[in-house]
């Protein structure tokens, strides 16, 4: 039984890196690339994998997996700006599926080893990336 | 090749254990374990994985499905109090997980063994599961 | 300018007059009627209409809005038994219209006169109302 | 006949004002004044009231609006920050409302008389706001 | 106090004038004029103005209310070519306006003369007209 | 890493066999088989599951998969009757599996080995195909 809970988080990010040219940027991250940063309202899926509990019906208890999230991905990214504010992507690029990874790697810590762990991370409604962490 | 049909139904419900304390249901359930029902519009996807007919170019006829959907699923819960009115919750406490096992059993009955079967179940935008069975 | 901010509240309720036969119930409000209650997220949009303040750049700082639609309509109604549990709807059926015209007259004392209000409030995907105290 | 085209841009933006305290933009702007900006996927729905054309059956042909959009829109607004990059905000704050006010002027300027205009702008899936030009 | 009902059809249309050149139709028109058709999911929503009847909490029932959508809209347009199957374009191109003004005539019959009526079509997610008989 | 990119297509399509007697495509495909066609406007997710490319952050360059699956799909299939004038479906049914297919082939072509792909393919809101190439 798989089990989803939705988060949404507002953040500010730019993508480049620090020793392309301008030009370079721009070909390859395109208006992504802007100097002065651009945003999205991120939306992110967090599923669970595991057992139902027959005592209470849950898989895991949602207020609790809330509680997890809150701590670990929106207090940490929503109305921020994820290249100037966020020590996680001090040398990685914020594209979609680094944000997603890091998410990941973040929830992995906090959530019993018993649950098979996916993240669903979209940015616009046209894009989006799934990852379980292999 | 999977398929998948979508079905709506608006159900209430209420998350306790009859040999649990209030408090102790409070203290698991939150306020879904308040005594007088609350509701959901339950969205439902039925998805069925198996090989397209070369004749039809259909995996199964969807009119065959959402027929089977109605019986099943929408006729006995659809304006229903899950605890109250479906003795398939006389002993299982009507959690998301274990309302989508409930349905995905009774689909498994009406739905030829060719067909690998999973359902979604989203109870609001924030919370869904995923159950294939096992 | 009118500004609107969006919540959901998840209910139970039924559809009846006391004084109607069963049969009678049944006819006017089809399952709605059904004596055990079924429920619905209910999606809820407040829209203020005013002068935006030349300092703020708002009609109405959105966090205090959120807060009274919080205190006026979320705590009473969510994981609530609209008929059972809320005086709001002792000798009132909560029908859609009539759930708009009690949230319409709650917020109305609420918001500060110079705003215009409208609430919308949806059922399902397929049915809403809309109510400007009119 | 009102007719309405969608549009979407991608933008970062900070509230704040200048000769606040960062006490005072905190109190009245919340984490919506974070220094290093912020972002979302801004919705934008252009609503033109006017005569059906009864040759071409168009109240206005929908790709002479989309290009009006992209060229006073999206062309100026995505993938920038508003506060840094958009000289429309110099001296006005980037609210969703002041948003919607400066989209407004900007299509009314290209938009015929003869048309009644609407904007309608989504900040997130909770908050939006109405303009018509009153 | 205003109610909405939401209704989809899905049908298949082209918009051309036989009066005039391909070169014209295709200026005018664009891939919209292509000789074969395409097609939409249309999503409908009619919305009824009048008051709430004392009695039942309703400005109108629903039931009754999506019959007559059905009978109009529904059993006429879907699955239909707009263009050849259906008379009521034999000299109207169908053009999301021309469609909407079609339906609210059509609904217009059949709605008490008590009621406000206006319609809302939208042919993509990007487009859609609002229609109310003026 | 899974990655997603999302595309629609509004196209016109009739699902029946040549051979069959017009009682028999009815009988099987219902008012699917109308001889005048029908439409739908068709949302395509393209997912394709990779490494992600330490210099650049992305799985693949969605410019590059979104240009992709504009020349493979959109520029065939929008604003087209599939079974007029698409090759593709000169022998095959345009059921959504069938589309889903064609379109899974098209793109395998085109997209790299070192990626997985998967199509998602909505007919309505009700309706979708999920296809791997298995």
């Amino acid at each position: 039984m798989k089990i989803c809970r939705r988060a949404i988080f507002n953040s500010a990010h730019r993508l480049f890196r620090a020793e392309w040219s301008d030009e370079k940027n721009l070909e390859v991250f395109g208006n992504c690339s802007h100097p002065n940063y651009h945003g999205h309202n991120y939306v992110l899926e967090v599923c669970l994998e595991g057992e139902v509990d027959p005592l209470t019906g849950f898989v895991m208890d949602l207020k609790d997996l809330k509680e997890i999230i809150r701590e670990e991905v929106t207090e940490r990214f929503d109305h921020r700006n994820l290249n100037l504010d966020c020590d996680e992507f001090a040398s990685v690029i914020p594209t979609t599926e680094n944000i997603a990874s890091v998410i990941w790697d973040k929830l992995r810590k906090r959530i019993d080893q018993q649950y098979a762990l996916e993240v669903i991370l979209s940015e616009t409604e046209n894009n989006k990336v799934i990852y379980n962490g292999r």
